[in-house]
């Protein structure tokens, strides 16, 4: 809650970042600019109970500590994960973990490792990184919007990541952005949330209704309707396909209004968005901004960038962590 | 953006609160415990220059200020304005006042009477009333949604206003609930804003609507269409009325949905409810409070109370200025 990167003030010149996923768990060891010196990679899971995930983990971290220079070396370790809670430090009913229940992460690394260790969910940890490493380094009012599996969201807000009451702000995702028959079925049990449009298996519904609806050659007509990824659409419509580029307008139109309304919320000075699907580059980014800009009240008027994530995809989520461990 | 009320700690045992309307200013002398030890009356638009006003203003605020002990007692000033910009001091652009373009009233106050003062706008006043003397006293993440002529809104995210990247956060009145073809057409020139069904015109719009979709007899029908005012709706409910009934269901359902959006964003403990429309109790807070729990994501389920403000609506905004009055 009173987290404040500290970065430049720090004595000890390391950090540990764990990007924990259900299936493995990357730690590195990052320095004060963001560079990853080491990193190491254990299944999530293979190990049933959590004392033996920790256990191992520390075992695979000892090669990286040698290259830091060992643990004393190390300021902090900050844990992205699934569920993970700021306040309590634990990892609360994640349902694609194997651990029930509420698992009190930070503090079984805390005892195996003897440095403090920080909790939070991928989408605050992504913002953290943005805000100590990437695209909104001195920014202290932005949105990150996370496009994955699913849409995440981590709040900044006077330069601080907005927690709630309970640990878990920021779930932009799950926003109800369309409230007609028609609306689709998400997974969290109701219906219309913006992730059924921008996430990735959104953008493949997407695509699957849009080649339903028109006779039109396409090459997304080659690939099985649910493999389609933002990738494939992109390939598309850079070879100029109308279905493939009408994909990312109706994809960037769901996303640039429902950040016209966030925006309402903390007149942020950016959006910052990650993932797969802004690889696409100005196919999605164009659509987003066209909605955000129509929509968007008066006096919020080209106040707010609309940035893409600079840090790389497969560091972006270590260093989000590694954020965390940089806190008093 | 540093606020945090420290009424216990303060020596000078009261503040000036000025409630700025476009037609009355109220200013109100307070004590710590948000008692109105006196309280006067000006005329806004009767000053067109702005030092006028501020002149007028102090030599009113004279017998108030025996009554406090003098300005020595008076720890400092909070003024509640339209479009009063918390960063800057001034009122930038206020469509109902008199004085054009941006008008630093913050400093022409300190100027005059020599003790800080602090301006934001009155929503965000509300919020911070609630926090010092009213139903949100210990919490630090709550919102509050004033219902009035237009729908506003404070946020409060650990302890402290959000005021975003320009002092113009929380303008959640503003949200677009409905992107239908039916969808209201607001006075901030956008259609399907929260405002067009939950302000006091919104209220007897749906009025206007309910009755012209019916024939049943209502004691609605005895008024002009557009005179018609949640309180009336409210006394036709009590008399048991079916169409004012479905009034209130109808703009409780829109304040419930977007406020089950809105927790995605802060997680907040509360909302607080301020405004005539709130007068009508169970009526409207009961559809409200389904419509809520019917949409919100099931993480924050049973976990943000819907209250209404507990504040005197007559003094409510003065108090609200007033906290400001307490930040060092």
């Amino acid at each position: 809650m009173d987290f404040q990167p500290n970065i430049q003030t720090s004595e000890k010149p390391y950090v540990i970042g764990l990007d924990m996923g259900g299936t493995n768990s990357v730690f590195g060891i990052v320095d004060q600019r963001g560079n990853i010196i080491s990193q190491t990679v254990i299944s999530t899971k293979a190990y049933p109970d959590v004392s033996d995930y920790v256990a191992a983990a520390v075992e695979a971290l000892q090669p990286c500590l040698e290259v830091a220079g060992g643990i004393d070396n190390i300021k902090g370790m900050g844990i992205g994960a699934p569920n993970g809670n700021f306040y309590t430090g634990c990892i609360e009913y994640a349902a694609n973990l194997l651990w029930d229940g509420v698992v009190p992460i930070g503090k079984l690394f805390e005892d195996a490792l003897g440095i403090p260790c920080r909790v939070t969910n991928d989408a605050n940890a992504a913002a953290l990184g943005e805000m100590t490493y990437g695209v909104a380094r001195g920014m202290k009012n932005f949105v990150m919007i996370t496009l994955g599996t699913g849409v995440g969201s981590g709040i900044v807000v006077d330069g601080k990541v907005v927690y709630g009451c309970d640990g878990f702000a920021g779930e932009l995702g799950h926003a109800i952005v369309d409230r007609s028959p028609e609306a689709r079925q998400c997974g969290c049990s109701r219906k219309g949330c913006l992730e059924t449009y921008c996430s990735a298996t959104g953008v493949a519904r997407t695509a699957r209704l849009m080649l339903e609806k028109s006779d039109a050659p396409s090459p997304l007509r080659n690939i099985a309707p649910d493999q389609i990824t933002s990738f494939d659409v992109f390939q598309a419509a850079e070879a100029g396909d109308p279905i493939a580029i009408e994909i990312f307008n109706y994809t960037g139109e769901k996303l640039g209004h429902a950040c016209a309304n966030f925006a309402l919320f903390s007149a942020p000075e950016a959006f910052v968005f990650f993932g797969g699907l802004t690889k696409a580059g100005h196919w999605i980014m164009d659509p987003i901004a066209k909605a955000y800009d129509e929509e968007i009240l008066g006096i919020y008027k080209g106040k707010a960038k609309l940035l893409v994530s600079t840090l790389k995809g497969s560091e972006a989520a270590v260093l989000g962590a590694s954020a965390l461990g940089w806190e008093e």
